[in-house]
């Protein structure tokens, strides 16, 4: 081959590489905060633990000698027979193994126990990936029949996004973003923001810039390349414009993340046929590609009720799918690269009649047969052995310090209140360090004591000031409006004392016991609702006779006045709006 | 051409597309974190809707049949007549287009509709951009006649400079920018820090890795392509440390973001002649380049108080002027690019007389004058018909919000206290969210009551705490002052609440309705002033009518002491230092 | 040469700026948000200076004309004969000498002073680098024996390395990263986590990237090239690996950020002979990388008590000589670049004997002695006149507002309560700001008053709300722990006022001057220990004598209830734990 050709294949493969990083950007900023590092680390490993495999199985799996059209056969050349090994091959189908392997990571985010990723994405990367990888490029069956998959649309996009969708719904939703009845079914769907857009846009970037690689690494003619890096322009461009008019339409307002989304879409589309299609084939992939993203999240979101964080189904499984059929529809002779095969590819609509389009349904159902059964084996193993899911206390307290000892992967920036609420909520429904010594009931009281009031006739106002773990707000806020005290006000504080616990390294060495511990502050002020009844019901809700279970303060207040009314005193305190 | 450098042009067109990616980084790093999202996605979008208006009008107003050398031939070869169609040629100057289009989001950001810059991004890309690029690259006129503009400091850079100007000058400042006093004239400047410096460097970084494909792609000869990588190289290089010198002088310290500035204002500046010109001269350009960025900063904002919140104008606009000029002056021979021009071009101090230089004014000027009145005549149809500019009440609460339902890109920190009040403040000189139903002199009435004086002849301590809605804080503040209260304490708390309001629309899923409302809570003490005096001012100045004007809780206070004078009960409350 | 391999060469060398990219989030990232501006300024820096004195002096020394095997003939043929001039080589070796500047400032990060950065970064760009890449790379005695070191571990990575090494021993720790006793010992070993791990892993991210071209761009065939990136990759996945399965074997869990370093260990590690290595060097040489990182962090922070916030000793040194070592060890004839040499390099496991092997041990002595003293005389020199290090209030406060007037470089978030509470502690500890006019005990008397009794016999319970600096607090506490008080309550507050002090800039803007100080509200409630007593030690731990130091508030309280024991008034406020 051609010197040029051959480093570019090189670069490309460098290209590809780098990917490696726009998925961990888009996955990490689609996600929340305290899983950063966690899925940091899940896709440097996917690619560390990938090459570890690839070497010793997959390797051979996927490029080794024929066998039945099925399997390579597997060797260790890499290891015996360095001097005449194919070290590019080998470079460019690991990363391209990679990728198939880091797709599966972001649809699972959040919720996965991590070796328990360590251990499917092996499995991908040593066996799944590469024997379906030889039936496409390995001169398996596929390959002698005439399927096309120019760089992978077929072979890494939708066997990466069947794992992902298989997986996220064995895995089930993370918690909090479905509501269900008590039937089980889903009454409400919640929208959990991502921590950061700009990371995952910076990775969205990554990954187009990397696509040129992705897609063009394999070209052999310059007119070829050229005319790859046209459609792999034009089909992300026309899908990112096409889904902001959808969602623009739809929605009210265009839809940034669903954006970003959509120019993946549009590059997944247009990787099988990149370099069979024209200009005009890739503006229709473009255009499906643009809108199959909102309905891909509204599917799983609204229908299916899969919990896919970053949308990796949406983009990879469907436009994986879209795309290798494409081929079938739009492969035209008049794409330079496609003039270099010895039968040019020509779809249903270029009068190449239904036989192409013919071989590309029968690559994506066996190819997604094969994926599909592979990896719900894989999971289900996994799922009855070691577990494939986090504990809800590790999900709810963030996998980053349940899994890599890191309290925050952002140590010097405050969380906001409604992630930190949000832990508090969940963590009170799954009772997570809220279990108590003693039963509530045996160890206080309840009196009901009659109104104060003041000798002037006027009832007496009081403030109780309550200081309690964080995890206790949401108990608190139930029991106090159960009692009729709607109005409160919550103060995000700090008390001072130690916490023990398990030691904790980072980078080795053990992190300081805290010193300064979180704490909410709650008050209310209260005049129709007798003070020791609002005492015994906080009481009620915070006990759990451990350290740590809080005070309330009490304190007169000699009035108060409602804005809006002009009320004071007792009437201000009243009405159904207690919120004024 | 050779398969080499053919291969490099591709590599080189990935390079400047992946300038988008620096663009973005660059421009939301600078800019507030409210408006992140939307940065993203204006630079995401003047890439995909520029691609869509490339391939219908601009490819062919550009490179299309010279038609008197003003405008190419329009055409859609690229449908229908693919298989010849010039592909390498078409990405890489798309990439170039679209390059154009996003410096001027920069200058406007923050500010403007996000459907009025979709219109004039798509114009620049679609007209302005394509018409000037065929006078100076498509065989137009200005190419015939001898103008040199390699990579386009005066074609992309200028240009897009120009517009920013025009834009921002159109647009006006960001509210908050420039106080003006009662004739309208500007008598502070305020400085708007941007969110994240790393992300501002991340881009500069990305972007200066882009230029050596910018600036290198269309190089034919690898001695040619070694010097333009060292003059593209030198310039910025030396800009930067010029930067970092002149700030330390002037500033008393060296600036980070305007030496982010000069890397690239460098790179502008060496972009139209890095093919023609030596070490020296690249030395040269750079001293410049590193000076402008700090004079064309502080001339925007002290003298023509236009608001260019990232320093497009002086970046790419002043230093695409003085990278043209530079060819006339320092084009030289020895450059080795040069020789393989037909005529090699010669500057001024390099024996080519004033000829070069003469053609570089007049290309400055036509191409300039071209851009200006383009642009001027878009942005005033568009302000003319759906307006420009976003409304205040947008533009305060931030454009994520409010053009893309994204109530924060940073979902899960908490924004600084700063950036609240700023928005506190300038809703409420704006009258953001506090309009009420009925006029405020109605609805209160203010009663001066005598100081209550305590059995023992003391006077009586009174607490006040306020709970307002955070946009109140400032009208509170001011209220209080005008009646003797300056020692104010404020926190941020949250009260529970549902807030009603529009569907809003998260990747298609509705959000939630907000449980949690940010609230403020200011404290005062007061003595002297009385109870009521402060609680009537308190109630005028929050009284909307609405729900959620707030609450007053009085309480008793024993005694207060001042530390530094030791004074106790009413004296400590006393003197000029309130502030204690 | 080839044409395809001269461009791929350029390329390459693009590659490797951006790896300053890479370093900068790298380092950024590892380190604390107060410093980012810096960290950013110094890689920004460390380019642009090294390019100007790469060109003055650096690169004759380098590859001019040698002298006795020692250095090259400085000379200014850049400026003087441009025409001939070797473009590619002057470019391609200043972003290498570039990188072994830039690996030194992570491990110095956050206490050295600025322009004290920029004179050490130029001695190394301009003699120190220059002089050992002449021995090695630039026909001086080294490469003329033997020695092999392909594209840098020991001539960079060691050289920064062992700069780094040197640098933070004389430098000494951060504040706050070892506690000692009283006789000097270190008795605590404390972690300091970086901001923002997200960013350090898009820098790793992107140093492997364009380590392909740091490895690959001087590679003179395809397979040469093929070859070295499989060695290129094997490394660092092997290396990340390992380190995953140490540190989860060691700390119990697998710690990202060492991870993080593992990668770019291996890469250090095969950055010698990934030429000459074959697959099973290149797994070997990964092993030990992926262990030295965990001992080398280690060790300096556990045994040789030397702070390095990034890691950078035990990546770039501890690798830099493994992988110089390893070329000794597993140069192979079967990697295909090597057989391009003369005489292929042969190491001791491959039947080389220990000639090799010598060399190599020959090479990292003396090249690491050169540094070594060198880097100590600049050290030293800089230390006895400009100093080397920032005072302890510009550290404690933060690099980039004392150094660069940005008060953050993150305005638009809340810094956490730990790096908030750090500064306090340190500042402290310092005196930073705390400074008064008057001694504390000739300004408050204390008088201990017996405890008032409520008239139905019961101990009045007391509140004092103390509003004061926040740079107080950890005095305060310790203040009132002395006297008995433990519950303590902290909240962060803001007050109005304004703060006077000197003009500072940012792009050229005065900044405004600050309205909202924030202050630090501290709530005790107190019973047995006199009010009088608290108010007097309140006194003595804030008074200054200037403006600022606070107030102290005292309300009744009338009840406290203890959740845990249900213990309600006077008793509810005893007890051991008083933090309930």
């Amino acid at each position: 081959m051609d010197a040029t050709f051959s480093v570019w294949f090189l670069i490309g493969a460098a290209l590809v590489f780098f990917m490696q990083c726009g998925f961990a950007m888009v996955e990490t900023g689609f996600t929340r905060a305290k899983n950063a590092g966690n899925i940091i680390m899940k896709n440097l490993m996917d690619f560390c633990i990938g090459t570890v495999v690839f070497i010793l199985i997959g390797f051979g799996l996927f490029l080794g000698e024929d066998c039945a059209g099925l399997i390579g056969k597997p060797g260790l050349d890499i290891i015996t027979n360095y001097q005449n090994f194919d070290w590019s091959n080998f470079v460019f189908n690991l990363v391209f193994c990679a990728t198939a392997a880091t797709i599966v990571s972001g649809a699972m985010a959040e919720r996965t126990k991590f070796i328990s990723y360590c251990i499917y994405s092996g499995v991908i990367s040593a066996l799944i990936y590469p024997i379906e990888a030889h039936w496409i490029w390995g001169n398996g069956w596929l390959s002698q029949w005439g399927f096309h998959d120019f760089a992978g649309s077929c072979a890494i996009h939708m066997v990466g996004g069947i794992s992902a969708l298989i997986g996220a719904k064995i895995l089930g939703p993370r918690i909090g973003k479905f509501d269900k009845d008590k039937n089980g079914k889903v009454k409400k769907v919640h929208a959990i923001p991502g921590h950061s857009l700009t990371l995952g846009a910076l990775g969205c970037f990554i990954l187009w810039f990397g696509w040129y690689g992705f897609n063009g690494a394999a070209a052999k003619t310059v007119d070829g390349l050229g005319s790859i890096f046209v459609t792999t322009t034009i089909a992300p461009a026309v899908a990112t414009f096409v889904c902001m008019i959808f969602t623009w339409l739809k929605y009210g307002k265009p839809d940034v993340s669903m954006c970003l989304n959509a120019s993946l879409a549009g590059l997944v589309g247009i990787t099988a046929g990149c370099d069979v299609m024209d200009a005009t084939g890739a503006v229709v992939v473009g255009i499906v590609s643009g809108l199959l993203v909102p309905f891909g999240v509204w599917l799983l979101d609204h229908k299916l009720h899969i919990d896919d964080p970053v949308g990796a189904v949406a983009v990879h499984m469907m436009n994986g799918i879209w795309g290798t059929l494409a081929v079938g529809l739009f492969a035209t002779g008049t794409a330079p690269e496609n003039a270099s095969y010895d039968e040019p590819f020509t779809g249903l609509f270029y009068g190449g009649g239904f036989e192409l389009l013919g071989k590309q349904v029968v690559g994506i159902l066996t190819v997604g047969a094969w994926t599909a059964v592979m990896i719900t084996i894989t999971f289900l193993v996994i799922k009855s052995t070691i577990g494939l899911r986090a504990s809800a206390e590790e999900e709810i307290i963030g996998l980053d310090a349940t899994e890599h000892n890191l309290p925050s992967s952002y140590a010097d920036f405050m969380p906001s209140a409604s992630s930190v609420t949000e832990i508090q909520a969940q963590g009170a429904a799954a009772g997570v360090n809220t279990a108590g010594v003693v039963p509530v009931s045996q160890a206080v009281e309840v009196k009901v004591a009659p109104n104060v009031i003041h000798e002037d006739g006027s009832p007496k106002l009081t403030k109780l000031s309550i200081i309690c773990k964080p995890e206790k707000l949401e108990t608190l806020k139930a029991s106090l409006s159960a009692i009729g005290v709607k109005g409160i006000t919550v103060t995000n504080v700090m008390g001072y004392g130690t916490q023990k616990g398990q030691k904790v390294y980072y980078r080795g060495v053990e992190r300081d016991e805290v010193q300064l511990l979180p704490k909410t502050k709650v008050e209310v002020v209260v005049s129709k609702v007798p003070v020791d009844t609002v005492v015994n019901t906080v009481k009620q809700a915070l006990y759990t006779g451990n350290i740590g279970d809080g005070k309330i303060f009490v304190f007169d207040v000699e009035n108060v006045v409602k804005v809006r009314t002009g009320e004071v005193g007792f009437d201000a305190l009243q009405g159904e709006d207690d919120y004024d």
